[in-house]
């Protein structure tokens, strides 16, 4: 049975759910979607890969993106899906639900459901999203026809537990080191261990103060933490190198260039390499389709802490939120699970705001 | 052709050291001392595997114990041995050659030549000296045998530069951990990050200050040191966990428990697990035929800083020292290499003793 965009929309989630697609392997549901919106007349239909863009053509004075990745995390035991009872609510359990099938769900049945929509939508379903940055589908739209993403507003389907999440932080990696001499350890005198001189880098990190700075009105916690520290070369042997993997996540009132200058700062004295960044997205609230939405879908605005694709969007000058079903802290983990009254309440709120006159 | 020990001792190296014999490949090599030696009458011969041990039963009123290991630590294209020329001496260069096949040769040497030694000699080659303890061929023996172990006083092989190095200091191991909570990277105060918590272990390493202790007149130099340090599940993940792995290098003034309680007590407040530990050994050179030995080879004595299987005799209340051909700072070294006037002075050495009436 292919899939069917009439189905309810936990339906819809159930069944792309058991289609398992994790990063590197979206070609079978990809291929689902492809089929079912090709079908539809009212949609434009393009594929890159397993990236699928699809647009109504309606002439509207504005155009919304709204966009979704189809691939999951590594299936771990959790498909396919089940449906439990929890506190009394129907909920579905597996692999995807989270993260973020269910919101790719509710997009699915709205893109084939709204064929006279209030304004006109991209919508972007895309690969890799759960793997390094080159990867990302999105990303490789972007560079390669970036006029797919152009819009007046964009809607990321990340989890949100159904209210709207603005901006993002932005996302920054540097490797400090410090270096020594080796030496044999029963002649330690003739070394110099560069893990003992490491202890100023992992004191600062302690004593670092994270900030919590507000921008339009949402609050951003920042954190600055090593994410790994390795060094030593044998048991017997003084190790002449150590390095500390630094994360750093920044509020939207830095840039990325002045969140690397502030790590270099902080890391004064250390040889320091930047091995990744991304920017920060400002939340974009302050738009009059973001006004609009908000007050449509009847939701409260909140900062997003982990990066997502909207600062893919922001970096193009269009403001961007994250809007979906599931409750991110429950994204990656092995009892992934999304109560279905959620599920409805964005599909919801989405058709109300997507149908107003 | 087979192993001559009527060869000259720089020729027997050459020999010994073009049969490769890294831990675990040690068989070939066994298998030509066991013929060489098994031909003399005037020994008996056992093996256990890889270790073989030649005695002479002369019932002299004492006996000695002479050992070497006949393995090395892997090759790295410095096989087969070449002759160089060094400020003007010829050297033997090559895997083996320090550590510790030149010493090897003087002993299978002497060991044939000598068919009526001052004293009974029990000569034992031995398997797996240069991998963990606990494949160790005169452990092996030790746990086994102990009898053959049983002297008046020995002498190991390893490289002196043909000085006599007195006992060894002890070493031990521990890992110190901390621990903390895991979480998203992006929601740093939901967790607790243990590599930030590791920087008083690395502060208090720092700032150790290693003791110099006098036993019996030599100086033993001890050290405290990080060895290897881990920490870290993945880029945007808080980790809970970190491992500081050291290695405290200590004089034979301390037992191994008194090294061990110190240890603790410089890592108090933090979870310590003692991984290892082989005690130091005390010079031995107030022992009689000690002192007999340094005035027949007309060395000086040294303390030896590295841990060697002379501890396994002072274990045994057998006062032991090393004594060998080859610079201790080119063992393992690529460029291993050994004098051949430095060969021949160990030998002259060696034999002077054990021939004096």
């Amino acid at each position: 049975m292919p899939l069917d965009l009439t189905a309810s929309s936990a339906d819809i989630t159930r069944y792309i759910c058991d289609i398992p697609s994790v990063s590197d392997d979206e070609t079978r549901l990809a291929d689902e979607i492809f089929a079912a919106v090709s079908a539809l007349a009212h949609l434009t239909v393009t594929r890159s890969g397993d990236t699928i863009v699809a647009r109504t053509q309606l002439a509207r004075a504005q155009r919304v993106a709204i966009a979704g990745h189809i691939d999951t995390v590594p299936i771990n035991a959790n498909l396919p899906t089940r449906d439990i009872v929890e506190n009394g609510e129907d909920v579905i359990w597996g692999r995807g639900t989270v993260d973020m099938k269910a919101g790719l769900a509710v997009q699915l049945k709205l893109a084939a459901e709204l064929t006279e929509p209030s304004v006109d939508i991209t919508w972007l379903w895309y690969d890799h999203e759960e793997v390094e940055a080159t990867k990302n589908g999105l990303g490789r739209l972007q560079r390669e026809a970036p006029e797919m993403l152009e819009a007046d507003f964009a809607i990321l389907g990340e989890p949100t537990a159904g209210e709207v999440e603005g901006g993002c932080n932005g996302t920054m990696r540097a490797i400090v080191r410090t270096a020594g001499t080796r030496a044999h350890a029963g002649r330690a005198w003739m070394g110099e261990n560069a893990i003992h001189a490491a202890w100023p880098i992992l004191e600062r990190l302690a004593r670092y103060e994270p900030r919590t700075i507000a921008v339009e009105g949402l609050e951003y916690r920042e954190g600055l933490n090593a994410v790994r520290i390795s060094g030593g070369i044998a048991g017997n042997v003084i190790p002449d190198a150590c390095e500390v993997e630094v994360n750093f996540r920044f509020a939207p009132e830095r840039s990325l260039d002045e969140a690397i200058a502030h790590v270099r700062e902080v890391f004064d004295g250390f040889d320091i390499e930047v091995t990744d960044g991304a920017s920060a997205a400002r939340p974009g609230l302050d738009a009059p389709l973001a006004r609009e939405f908000l007050a449509a879908v009847g939701a409260q605005a909140k900062p997003k802490y982990g990066w997502t694709d909207v600062a893919r969007f922001s970096e193009m000058g269009v403001p961007a939120v994250n809007y979906g079903p599931g409750d991110a802290l429950l994204a990656h983990h092995d009892e992934e699970r999304v109560p279905v009254a959620q599920i409805e309440r964005v599909e919801r709120g989405l058709r109300a705001w997507l149908s107003a006159a």
